[in-house]
């Protein structure tokens, strides 16, 4: 095995152990990126001599955190000290913001190896794609707009990657890259220095090969429970067995393809096959008006967000973000603040679910298969909702269709129970991921419909 | 009259009608600075050399807009592209973000001359104090975080200066300074490039020396319904007769000294004779629990911004930070979803107040005189509240103490309705501020009791 085939994890007990050394890690990184970039296009930015002239300099120290030596991607939208932040956008070409965001300035103090930036749709919103394609199926979209992020992680490029997740940018590109993923509780990290879309939903995330992989670095950012600081209700070894879980197919049931319906009723038959209790959840009424609130909220807020650039940059400044500014939907700041309500309601509703009937709620990550093309990437129908809930999503993978291409779920927990949800993931992820195969999913419409 | 001393909107007219130039605007403010910064000492940074240069490039192009060479100091905690930004901390000492936060990207395109960086309490937040000096009485405090800001508009050194506000620190500076000043609708104004304390709470803010200087900036922030786009309820040309004023103690009132009750009676008597109707306006119990409530958000959210300083710089950050980073008051995740809870719902119970018996709600902007000294910057009690609530609020002055101090008072207003509330305060200020005149303010106790 070689050493980027590593999880997380694995590298971080053989650093520990001197067994594996930064440089030999960040060597085989090097080597991986540049056997298979020309093909996925994962990067915005690396530099092969930073990589390894930053990989010894980690070696000369004893390692600062379990973090120590890993292999991190770092979304374009994400500030770094010592590489460009494209974004891109044709005003960004080549800008060095000089210091690293709050949440790369943690991994990196952590002792991470910062490998380089990974591509984005435009500003983490819309305008221009991604150029990335799909590692399991180059002739389809990576997701959006966490598309490097995930592909280099899906690709085994690197460990760990960060994303952001406005809409569904970081939770679908797990799914369709066949990787693990959490988006934490809005607010737990701090979204400084990244690009700012919609303050109310922006959040950052990250990606690994594995649910330890993402404990590893929830760690470094203290999540609530993971650090004996106090936690949202216990952070108890999570078992399969007598687990309560919510099936929830949400109100846009009906956006999900056949794929999508089949990898959802798997991963429940799995996880009821392991002795869970899976039980139907519908959700209450008011959340039918959610999706719509996500959109409202975001482009309500994308109007200041884009401002200085449509005043200092207009004919650079994608038509999506100058229609934005403009308020093209004419949303009014009563229903921005309708939104902010019904918002602030369903999450109160949300978090009174959990307790003594439920545990953990199942729900897909996307509509299905990641589109052919890489214009299209995807729709975010299944992910909207969640952000605006503010609550902890962590991506798992079930298997893959016929094109080759992954599919997964979702787990979801109320706010702040972000440690005890991994741990959940932690007992699940074995169950639902049949342990780390992707398994073709049989595509039955009786069953999914 | 010296250039220096035109408002923002008197020296915005002379410069489209060509005649004041850019370049003397300039020149007479750095003259007064010069002359007054040994004993106000309100800036962390400026350079003449800049200032006149920048002002020479602004008098070669037609007026951008309204803000064409108008004066506006930066508060320390947000990034400038050709200044350092210093935060008042020694991590932070010359670094030089080589880009413009989003708000001075906003007015810098609109043609402000952006004078230097105001000095401000250890990142808008505790720690270091501000050296700066109350202009109005060197002995005590121009209040904080937004000191330098508040003190610099408020000596006649600029005619505008943003502030940030997380607890009370635009809007009780603008009080003790004597001037106005706005806290917008929370996200309005984006805070991308601005230290970020709290995503929940923290707030841009501008100052100015008359409510029409604020709107000139509201403008350049396209606020609802100052530029045709969709406005919360119509902005009319608002009148003081008929105007219907609720008269708002706070669940805090014990915490006013007998001038800032004294200060909120003599408003409120100045608008009745002018012919507004006032009456008290007692909020509905769930409010008493918001100043609570502001408290463990900010400290909660606290944990994430510092966290990267924390690990990057331990030694050289305030001990106050790292105990918010620690949770040393062990504000547990349940807290802090009750506090944003509740701030949801008392957010929805006050747009409520407004309608048929209500236009604006009057209330005290402090507790009363500035305190004596640099390192008491006075109590938030009567901003927080407002903050966590997320609408808008106007500073207008009053009077002054007997020691000269500044008095003043805030208008409040819905979400949403800044232009509104802005219109509202214009009719209003020249009936509280006696036609820009700081009279000393009698204190009757058994009026203020």
């Amino acid at each position: 095995m070689e050493p980027y085939e590593l999880t997380a994890t694995q590298a971080s007990a053989l650093i520990a152990a001197r067994k594996l050394s930064c440089e030999e890690l960040a060597r085989s990184t090097l080597d991986r990126i540049l056997a298979r970039d020309p093909e996925v296009r994962a990067w915005s930015w690396f530099d092969a001599d930073t990589i390894i002239r930053n990989a010894r300099e980690l070696d000369k120290t004893p390692p600062r955190s379990p973090l120590h030596g890993l292999t991190f991607g770092v979304k374009d939208v994400i500030d770094t000290a010592d590489m460009p932040t494209q974004h891109n956008s044709p005003i960004h070409v080549n800008h060095r913001p000089g210091q690293d965001a709050a949440c790369v300035a943690v991994v990196r103090h952590s002792g991470s190896l910062i490998v380089g930036k990974t591509d984005t749709v435009e500003f983490a919103s819309g305008g221009r794609r991604a150029v990335t394609r799909n590692p399991h199926n180059p002739a389809h979209t990576p997701g959006g707009s966490s598309s490097g992020s995930g592909a280099a992680v899906g690709d085994s490029q690197v460990q760990l990657a960060f994303g952001t997740q406005t809409g569904g940018s970081h939770i679908r590109p797990a799914a369709f890259n066949g990787i693990y993923g959490i988006k934490p509780t809005h607010g737990i990290v701090s979204r400084e220095g990244a690009k700012m879309y919609s303050h109310t939903l922006d959040t950052i995330g990250w990606y690994g090969r594995s649910v330890e992989d993402l404990q590893l670095v929830g760690s470094a950012f203290r999540l609530p429970g993971s650090d004996g600081h106090p936690g949202a209700g216990t952070v108890e070894p999570a078992s399969v067995k007598g687990l309560r879980v919510g099936l929830c197919r949400t109100p846009v049931w009906q956006a999900a393809d056949a794929y999508g319906r089949a990898a959802l009723m798997e991963a429940a038959r799995r996880l009821e096959a392991a002795g869970a209790i899976v039980r139907e959840l519908t959700l209450p009424a008011e959340f039918d008006g959610m999706d719509a609130a996500q959109q409202t909220v975001m482009r309500g807020e994308g109007r200041a967000a884009f401002l200085p650039a449509y005043l200092g940059s207009h004919h650079l400044l994608h038509e999506d973000f100058r229609e934005m500014v403009e308020n093209a939907r004419g949303i009014s700041p009563a229903q921005l603040v309708q939104a902010y309500d019904l918002a602030a309601a369903c999450r109160r509703l949300f978090d009174g679910l959990f307790g003594a009937d439920l545990d953990v709620v199942l729900t897909p990550p996307s509509p299905g298969e990641a589109p052919q093309g890489l214009q299209d990437t995807g729709n975010p129908a299944f992910n909207a909702m969640w952000t605006l809930l503010h609550v902890p999503c962590v991506a798992i993978p079930v298997g893959k269709s016929a094109r080759g291409l992954p599919l997964g779920i979702q787990l979801v927990g109320p706010r702040f129970a972000d440690s005890r949800l991994l741990a959940i993931a932690a007992a699940c992820a074995p169950v639902i991921h049949e342990n780390g195969m992707l398994g073709e999913i049989e595509v039955d419409e009786a069953m999914a419909a």
